[in-house]
């Protein structure tokens, strides 16, 4: 049985993501630092699991652990290791629901880093990923993964497997951010997955590993010109585009601005760019503007990508 | 219109290619660089291009330029640029036909190379890249370019596109070579081609471009580990396995010999296997010992993965 750590109240903060990266559906997501949510976990007596208050944009989150991705998330660490002692957490939503930005991912890696730390012999990451991935299955009603091991890892992350789940941090060019526009709307991952049709024609499923390749390979070799070429969703993006008011002008606008490339982040409706620092403001103002055009206000990020994924914050 | 270069007859060397690399149909390929195909061309006074012979595993090899791939490769170069002079090509084939290791390709590239050589203001690769396309054609009734562009350009080779191909050359662990078992059979591209469905489910999908990621990601990083686990094709390969007596015990061979991962070489029904060097003796001599098994004689080569693509030999 893991023994106490020295404190009793540990603060996490997990970043938002931008899962599929448009050429990785499933497998691909990356961290966006400037935007997250925060548990809080307290130590209790009674050995359940418990949440105390949910903040920030959190709308209607249900607070029955059991229903809830970073309840569920600590539950599942709390019953493997049958913990004598329980936890209260409190939830702070800096990430909007349903908005394809990874707010239920974060939620439950915040939960699970935050619960790990009052363990004085810390889970592994990979571990860690086990009970956040139980988190997550309430949120999608698909276990995937691509949200939940960039947030904890940090940075562009492709992972592989769930059982056994390879997880690979692969470098991203200094010179690049992403541009994150979320609608204010909502759309729900279960539906977004719904519409999915359940084949890939052979020529568009070559065209788009050749597309993942090329991104891939232009990420480790810094060559900019290779992830702009390879930067084209041609299996997900027509499938779900329709869902989005205005996703057409929006990425048009993104590319005019001068992105590298700009698709549907996560199941949507939040779209983010790839630019180079010194065009994104442009592309963000570019973005925001065609969704205004749509009758949508929207938040906008502009934000590194690389960091060290979920940690903590306090104490 | 190009000049004469100083020379009237140049040999240039293209090496084998193994397509598909297991997880990247279509769109990678890699050189083998222990055998190849060699053409001789000499420039003649007539503009037409010519097949004075076909020497080595030549088999039945059509030596109408049109029907040929070398030919066709020069005729299309040589229409093009609209040449007074003509060629007349010597072609001395190392690859054995109908293997799966790239054997019309590497007589195009080496043609088309070696044509180049002739002139004094040479094509770049790239434009060497679209006429040896027009031989590959003929061979295999589609176009790809996934044994060309290795051939040409050496290593491990990404290509994307076909009108504006992108060629991207990907690092190769120092300690790996490949082994590559040719049985004594032969399986032409266009038959193990229309076997193939047209679509792909999207859980495979899914599975599919996790393991080239990882594969990619794997090689960039020098990560074994990673290589040996993404190095898994599960939508060509079920489909194409049947066609080639004994290929699960081959490769069930190569895997307990320590081979990184071994599946068909193109469109088979040759064989290879990625293996660290220590490892491609016993490696090799399982894979020969299963094909041996199912009444099977094979060739077998062992090679380094990386060198510098198709070049002059002579003079």
């Amino acid at each position: 049985m893991p023994k106490k750590s020295a404190y009793d109240d540990v603060t996490a903060f997990a970043p938002a993501t931008v899962a599929n990266v448009a050429i990785g559906f499933d497998i691909l997501g990356h961290t966006v630092e400037a935007v997250g949510d925060r548990v809080r976990i307290k130590r209790i007596e009674a050995p359940e699991v418990r949440i105390c208050s949910i903040t920030g944009v959190a709308g209607e989150l249900p607070v029955e652990p059991e229903r809830n991705t970073a309840g569920r998330a600590v539950q599942a660490m709390h019953q493997a290791l049958k913990l004598p002692y329980g936890f209260e957490l409190s939830i702070d939503k800096g990430i909007p629901l349903s908005s394809g930005m990874g707010g239920s991912a974060a939620s439950a890696v915040a939960a699970v880093v935050a619960a790990n730390a009052l363990l004085a012999e810390p889970l592994t990451r990979l571990q860690l990923l086990q009970y956040a991935i139980q988190g997550e299955i309430i949120a999608s009603g698909a276990v995937h993964v691509d949200n939940i091991a960039p947030s904890l890892f940090g940075g562009l992350v492709l992972t592989v497997g769930i059982d056994h789940p390879r997880v690979k941090q692969i470098p991203v060019p200094k010179s690049v951010r992403c541009v994150l526009v979320h609608p204010h709307m909502q759309l729900a991952t279960r539906e977004a997955r719904a519409i999915l049709k359940a084949h890939v024609t052979r020529s568009d499923f070559v065209w788009q590993t050749a597309n993942l390749a090329g991104f891939i390979s232009g990420c480790y070799s810094n060559d900019l010109d290779m992830i702009r070429e390879s930067f084209d969703d041609v299996v997900i993006e027509p499938q779900r585009q329709s869902m989005i008011p205005g996703f057409g002008e929006v990425k048009q606008a993104a590319m005019a601005a001068g992105a590298l490339g700009c698709s549907i982040s996560g199941a949507g409706p939040t779209i983010f760019a790839w630019a180079e620092t010194h065009r994104t403001v442009a592309v963000q103002a570019g973005m925001v503007a065609a969704f205004r055009a749509h009758g949508l206000d929207s938040d906008a990020w502009i934000s590194v990508i690389e960091n060290d994924g979920a940690r903590i914050v306090n104490p």
